[in-house]
């Protein structure tokens, strides 16, 4: 057996503490597997009095974590402080530019700095592996930049915010509007101290422009995934949209098109019976489709100790082994600087209209989704007591640039008695 | 970029032709994850003018599959031939005893040979992989040793041979009995020249064997699986099942007791509504439980052309980037010789009674249960206008022995019109 892999963790908080008991407590396991012994040899934290359940004695302490990053008696560096800059990131570039390997959970610092780090560790010949980054427990890096290597990747998509899909869901069973389910999972702990980058999408977001740099081989580009949160999601909504065939998921898609790399993360109706439908509570899933291999669904445990520092060990194991995978699948100077496209690719949508209780109302509308060449798939009316009268309409495929315009002209017909709600409905 | 890695591909058929597809389809895609160019430079196959679609002008064409493993301008063997023994195996060790890695989809010759070529594999200090020996296009071994190499598993489950869910799926759909839609499928070309592979749970206890490797950490032991086919599963037990909850799936299950390791292929009772008991068709299905991850759930196409080919290449891309993962995870040497387990780990049973329609026959039936320990979750008689009545039992958690004890008793209670059927139900 070769000599030990010496580790030093920045970062003890949830994940951190149970990378520590993976190693404290399957040592042997995971020396067999590695083929050489994980040692962890000082970590760093902001509180060194916290109780965290478990045994640090062993381990130097330092309070600066680029002290920790600079120590020559560390081959690599565990990132699990968080934040996009700050230590996280100064504690990355340190051990790079020191010649040590990284693993990190960090989304935010690799969805801001991906490609500058990138470039770091291909010059200082070391790996930055991120597998606890995105979804979790689940190896979707290691399944998308490995395993699917032999594919020409054509779509990604995935629920990866537990979150959100858990707010969606309880709404749903419950029948409680976004707000009172909102407060629940806040009481629950279930929320970032900034609730805005679950339920806003932004932390899902940073996740996608990981996956989309990985699948299309192009830089990541953060600022060209397109975002909506969930605040906006009625409770009449998912309600109506169930009794049409559909789920709303706040979902992740990454395609290369012919107007440039397609990125958006925002509510969408997903079909009951797929699997993306089926997915209840706090589960993550992402789906991964090739030219090849066709589509392959990958569902697990999103957060959380354990399925994180799962991520985690997968990682020091592979580079225990010698595994060197450039960070975004390819070098970092072939990753393209692929245009964002101005526009999504065409998808049915499902609209809701509450219709004052006039004649000919109904006609109108359709004569405006006409006159824009959005045809019509399937159309509900509910029966009504009061004078306005619910629709729902799905249509067929059409632009969003279309249905904008259709939305603006229907002010005008003056039938209608509420904003009208168009959700996009992902092919799957 | 470093040199090229060079193939000789043994076996054309619907995987070889694949993988040379991809390989020249895709030649700069594969090249930059590769960090090298990977070349074809020789073939070999049993016919060398069937028509293929693809052009192998470029490669040069050995008879011998053994003659293309000992080529000296060569680096990698992909065999792609099948069968267990014969030219496959001899091809495998011809090429490892030349100093060459070996990447295969074979996992009858896996099954049967694995210990012995890990040991091969790791005495001439070369890679040989399989990942699409399971579960085709889903990265599953990939997943199993690398992404969960933290974790100790704690049991792998899947549906792994397309066919028989696509058989048990059509049958439960088209009310059609297991004789009419074996034939369909024979029709459709879905089986085996051997169909007792496919429908006896011989393919898919071949894979189960070779994740129970990589899992445990154990010698493949083949002849531990305890495997029943699918042959005598009825409409009326797909039904039955059906109106309790449950879906009937040949489903393979691991793991390590106290008793000894436990394989198992047979047909059980799943939820319906958890994600194998939603699986339809011939896509297959794998579930990894670890004790940090939790759950992962894989989802793909089994078999195929593509998915296979997907597979195979992103073994040859690993091994083009230098990964070295010992065969079945661990070195051949550490494995463990586990005794395999004499009995089943206790499960709910479901079991199919059909009683004469006498005074105190549920009675006597529920005292034999009673007697030999076996409590009753849920029950259910059906109307009937014969003398027989349709009796469900479902029972809360029993031994099989407990079971077959109550099942010999059943006889002498003199109230059976026919046999009683059991069916394991696994929890999930």
């Amino acid at each position: 057996m070769t000599s030990p892999l010496r580790l030093g963790i920045a970062g003890l908080g949830t994940v951190g503490t149970g990378v520590v008991k993976i190693i404290q407590n399957h040592h042997d396991l995971v020396a067999g597997r590695a083929g050489r012994r994980i040692e962890i040899v000082a970590v760093s934290a902001r509180n060194r009095s916290k109780k965290r359940g478990i045994d640090l004695s062993g381990y130097d302490w330092e309070d600066d974590p680029v002290a920790l990053a600079e120590r020559s008696d560390i081959d690599l560096v565990v990132e699990l402080m968080g934040g996009s800059d700050g230590p996280a990131k100064a504690t990355t570039v340190a051990a790079l530019s020191h010649g040590k390997d990284v693993v990190t959970a960090n989304k935010a610092m690799l969805a801001m700095h991906g490609q500058e780090l990138a470039e770091r560790a291909e010059a200082a010949g070391r790996a930055l592996r991120f597998e606890a980054a995105v979804a979790g427990g689940i190896p979707v890096v290691k399944s998308l930049a490995e395993g699917l290597a032999g594919n020409r990747i054509t779509r990604v998509m995935g629920v990866m915010n537990g979150t959100c899909n858990y707010i969606l869901t309880r709404m749903e069973d419950a029948k409680l509007p976004y707000k009172k389910v909102f407060e629940e999972a806040r009481k629950l702990g279930y929320l970032e101290a900034d609730p805005s980058l679950d339920v806003g999408g932004i932390d899902a977001g940073h996740k996608l422009a990981l996956l989309t740099a990985l699948a299309f081989g192009t830089r990541v580009d953060f600022s060209g995934v397109h975002i909506e949160g969930i605040e906006h999601i009625t409770i009449e909504d998912i309600t109506r949209a169930g009794d049409m065939g559909f789920r709303v998921k706040l979902l992740g898609v990454a395609r290369m098109t012919g107007r440039g790399l397609e990125q958006r993360m925002t509510p969408c109706l997903v079909s009951k019976g797929s699997p993306l439908g089926r997915l209840e509570g706090a589960t993550n899933m992402v789906v991964l489709e090739g030219d090849s291999v066709g589509q392959i669904v990958l569902r697990g445990p999103g957060a959380g100790e354990g399925p994180t520092a799962s991520a985690v060990m997968g990682d020091v194991v592979d580079i225990a082994r010698g595994l060197r995978v450039p960070v975004f699948g390819l070098p970092a100077s072939a990753l393209e600087q692929a245009p964002a496209a101005i526009t999504a690719t065409p998808a049915p949508y499902y609209l809701r209209l509450e219709l004052l209780d006039k004649p000919g109302a109904l006609a109108r509308i359709a004569a405006v989704l006409g006159d824009v060449g959005i045809s019509i798939d399937r159309m509900r009316q509910y029966g009504h007591a009061e004078a306005v009268a619910p629709v729902l309409i799905v249509t067929h495929k059409t632009t969003r640039d279309a249905l904008d315009v259709a939305l603006s002209r229907f002010g005008a017909t003056g039938v209608l008695a509420a904003e009208p709600v168009a959700i996009r409905i992902e092919a799957f």
